[in-house]
């Protein structure tokens, strides 16, 4: 066990060794084994957005054998997904790759102001199926976020009496929130540590902007001169809102987009303290060939070996 | 075991044996057994329409025998209906076809823009009427879907680990959609990966139209110039969406109309890489005579033996 | 045991030997034992209207015992009331009149336009009270139908397990149906069919009248001719569609009024093979003699002892 | 109800409804119906003694429906037997005959100065038979009564809970005793009145002799002069010391020998204030034709009917 | 189904139609389907007898596959065997044989005299597995036979709820018998009657020898004059003793011998009315082209098409 994983599993000396077990085998796994930084795919689009929105410009997709194989090929330290395309392949690619399952999704044939996900796994599922964690996904500033809030309460208590690990999707969205505001610094940040407070040992939010969205908020930035110009003083802001540092913060990659501008999202992220990415759209929608040559180029920089 | 049941049940290795076994009696069943294909016998159009909607064209369909025997005599793969059904014949005809115990319904007194089923039936029912498998309908679309996913959630995790069959009923319907909508192709496509993303063995949609009701997807379809101007194109990428073929997707007849329309139907799923098709009305609502015929006809497509 | 009840208790196969033999005791107690008739007094209507309309038009019926005495009587095959009216009488009469348990109330302080009864009592209560079998009041038509069928399902389950029989009350109302057509032909008989596919082994509906009340039904009744002009072919369109006679279906005479149009319906049901009469106001309105001596008539019709 | 049977109810009072209830149908079942007195046929020799010493003298006894049918041919209250006989005519016979499910059963192959009977039937299984009651038997004197103690509280609370009637055979056995002891009329008292010390609500025991078997008890029946010269004044001082006549005590017959014994014996148990017979070997180890005339003299004999 | 299915099958009309459906399945599979008849592969002796004595005389039974396979090839109606022999095939074999699963187990490191068998795997086991039904095996004469019996009530009335098949194999041994009365007809008989009482649906005894055990039973068999000198009489009376051929008696073939001597014991198996053979050496201990000749030729007998 490297220094730098041993002092991140200190963090959650409070969890049963089988949660610590599977926290360990996240960070051990793939390219950045043992270095502290992890780069997830994530491939719940399919129910999120349709299959072929999601699929079609990459057809391989398509199948879920596909996915397993991406990860496994391209190092990552995990795979997540829905029940569904878990359970097709669980059992060929067992233990070749940390599972992560993800217990609530929400498709969007049905859009709302104020949206919530309903659940679609179990821990349960989860643990049949062989995965280190499960995922769950909450929106801050929707006006059913109540329910999440409890939902999520007793699948995390749940989860860690059975050893897994939880990770929380803190996703800003609805009624309570303008549009800029999904991604503003303090919005972001206060999404972290709410995911913390709710006993999530694994974080994942997205890259925030400048905007600062609530008035109360933005006194106390002026006044407190908290430095928030660049996107790596934004990452280091919202990993220090995860209890300094204390809970694994990884951040999205968004829809595909020009590639140069991701590295350099994902330079700040590691410059920030950062501990890493969850990229899906921009693994699986292009080529196999292409998708592992990009995840090298991130994994590189999270590394240290590319600048 | 022929080669193709064989394949088929691979697809299914991460579930017990249990559920495998349900699956391959379904699919080794009737006059299509080996073949890989199905036609399953559905009758809950006596709960969804009301009696003399579903029967007074066959009087004989009154008598909840008489479903069962069609069943038979047709070599269909499976029958499957409500708790009620079911249970006035399931000891008379105890063993003599598999049968899935339809676990959620709909009246049609009460109409409203978002549908949702309600549970009138359970897995101890479906496990002492000697059921191979579950059934159960959800609305995507529907404002109420969230509830529908996780009672499906609940019911398939026990019937999974019971040894049953999931069935899902997937049936795009509600505010979310335009009439046009619920058989548009990107969303039958869709319907048919959140199914799969559930957790469905087994899988009915209805056959899409070319019309394609979301915008977002719209480009997607466009930009990457996928294929649906034929019937059967449209069947195969439906099946693509189940997870490239590795769920099964059977499609259902719709109401009775032209049976020269409803072979070509056949042919196109046949074509497409369907797996077969779920006859209610188009069965029980003609004589038995001519229902048997007709089977006939659809399975003789299905089995190669009639063009 | 009759040859009669021999073939009634043959529909019912697949339940237990105790539910059987709560069959067996409802169909061969009282005047009409072993006839395949049932005429039943069922006394809900303190709860439902009150007490003052129920009973102070003959006012020994405030009390409790006055019932089972007046069932026992009259030579019933049952007494069925809620909890409290069963509770009050049930050790002084034990043995003596099959009881029924109506396991759901609605009081008429509240008037909801989409209505819905509360469980008032249990499959428990049943059986430390000596009943025969559960009742339970669905209303389709109402918008909160799909609590009610939920209800239903999970007191069934238990009820059929514990060798009870299950009754239930099909009353079409809500905001989905006219006032006319609650007691429409086309409901009624989707009420009756709607009970059977839940499971129930009897069944209660009003008697209908010529209305019918949706489109898509007067379609079908007028394209496929179904006779529905006299009460007696109307009844008999119920009984089919309650699984073609598999299933006792009974009528409930309802509010009181001239007894001669009351034994004319009596002779209708008789004539198209309902299986009985559910008789409360008519019965308990009036004095005992004169309520012995009206029952004696309506039993005398179905027994065939009296034209 | 007779004031006979009303008058035997009431010393039931605290038990609910539903045991008042089942309790009523053995009351008023039969030949004996509303007497008071009851004559049961226990089927259990098979279990106990093997099949050719119970069936071979009347092959007709092999067949699990022959016995259900003699019991309600002959118009006893009742048929009592194991688990396996029950099921094989429950269906086939419902309602016809109250059962009683005997639950605790013993073979002879293994033979023990102490025996203990191991539990074979469920307050479940009797529930799904639909049955009356249960029976279960407990060997005083045996040094493995404790055992016996607490399984009969714990199944007779269930039972009570769901309406049962509980039947305790008791019989004095085991190294505590003396052969003849079994019989004494000290231990036969004693026997019945822990019977109902434990709850039983029927109890059965063997006609007693005059010997005493304690000789603490044997001073007591000395100096108070207790009558126990002829069988009716034994049946007397055991019928008071099953709380004074406020529980139901039947006798049993023993193995097949001179009828004239036999009816002396009942003509003894009636004299004596027993409330009836229950009767096996004597039952179903003759033809029909004579079994049917050997119970009608002794159901004459209770009744009055007969001297 | 064949008239002599449906009148097997309605002797179980008292259970629920799921264990109708698999005793169903049992009597409709391999080259016996529909005969009424059955052959059974049971392979249990590796836990019994260690594995070089059950399989190195033939050593492809070492692989849990190789039975499987035989009993499939063999066209036998189900293979029993304990947990582990079950789950190491029932994935790759699912649905191609009828599988029970033998719930208890014994080894041969410790020997006693009174034996007793562990519980090895569960009703939970059984479904997950697919099996049909469960296996049991009760040693009548064991001083620790209570123990068995209590256990195995447990075990079947969870299988009946949830529809399985109970088997018992009902194998007299003990202190209670002497070794000749393991076989004893008396005893055999005996035994067949206990594990009917008990609720087995299917009985598996050995073949009785002429030898009366228990002197009460000998003075009966003489003084009746049972007919017990062929083998064909012996197996007649112990069917009789079934519930007089009302719950099925399958006959085990024991040790390997002379081949000739067991088609004869097929033949008087047969002759006698009982219901096929359970064979477990005989069929794996030779090489797998002689075990299916052997077991056409049992199954030729059986179907009446080889004498």
């Amino acid at each position: 066990m490297t220094k730098k994983v041993q002092e991140i599993l200190s963090y959650y000396r409070n969890e049963n060794p089988g949660t610590q077990t599977n926290l360990y085998r996240l960070l051990n796994h793939g390219t950045l084994a043992g270095t502290g930084k992890l780069v997830i795919l994530p491939v719940d689009q399919g129910f999120e957005h349709g299959p072929a929105r999601s699929f079609a410009s990459n057809p391989g997709g398509y199948d879920p054998h596909y996915h397993f194989q991406l990860a496994i090929d391209a190092g990552c330290n995990a795979y997540a997904a829905p029940l569904g395309f878990l359970e097709a392949g669980a059992a060929e690619f067992a233990g070749q790759i940390p599972l992560i399952l993800k217990l609530n999704n929400h498709d969007s044939m049905v859009s709302e102001k104020d949206p919530i996900s309903s659940q679609t796994g179990s821990v349960g599922d989860a643990l049949r199926l062989g995965c280190v964690g499960v995922g769950y996904t909450i929106y801050p500033g929707s006006s059913q976020i109540l329910d999440m809030y409890e939902q999520l309460r007793e699948i995390a208590e749940e989860a860690k009496a059975h050893g897994l690990v939880v990770v929380v999707w803190s996703y800003p969205r609805g009624s309570g929130l303008s549009k800029e505001g999904e991604t503003a610094i303090d919005i972001v940040a206060y999404a972290a540590q709410i995911a913390a407070q709710l006993g999530a040992h694994l974080i994942k939010v997205k890259l925030p902007c400048q905007h600062i969205e609530q008035s109360a908020a933005k006194k106390v930035y002026e006044a407190e001169k908290i430095p928030i110009s660049t996107a790596a003083e934004r990452v280091k802001h919202v990993v220090q809102s995860a209890f300094n540092g204390r809970r694994i913060v990884i951040f999205s990659g968004g829809a595909k987009g020009d590639d140069g501008n991701f590295f350099n999202d994902v330079r700040a992220i590691n410059e920030g303290g950062g501990f890493g990415s969850i990229i899906g759209r921009n693994s699986f929608q292009r080529s196999k060939p292409e998708a592992l040559k990009f995840l090298k180029t991130v994994m590189g920089i999270y590394s240290g070996q590319q600048s």
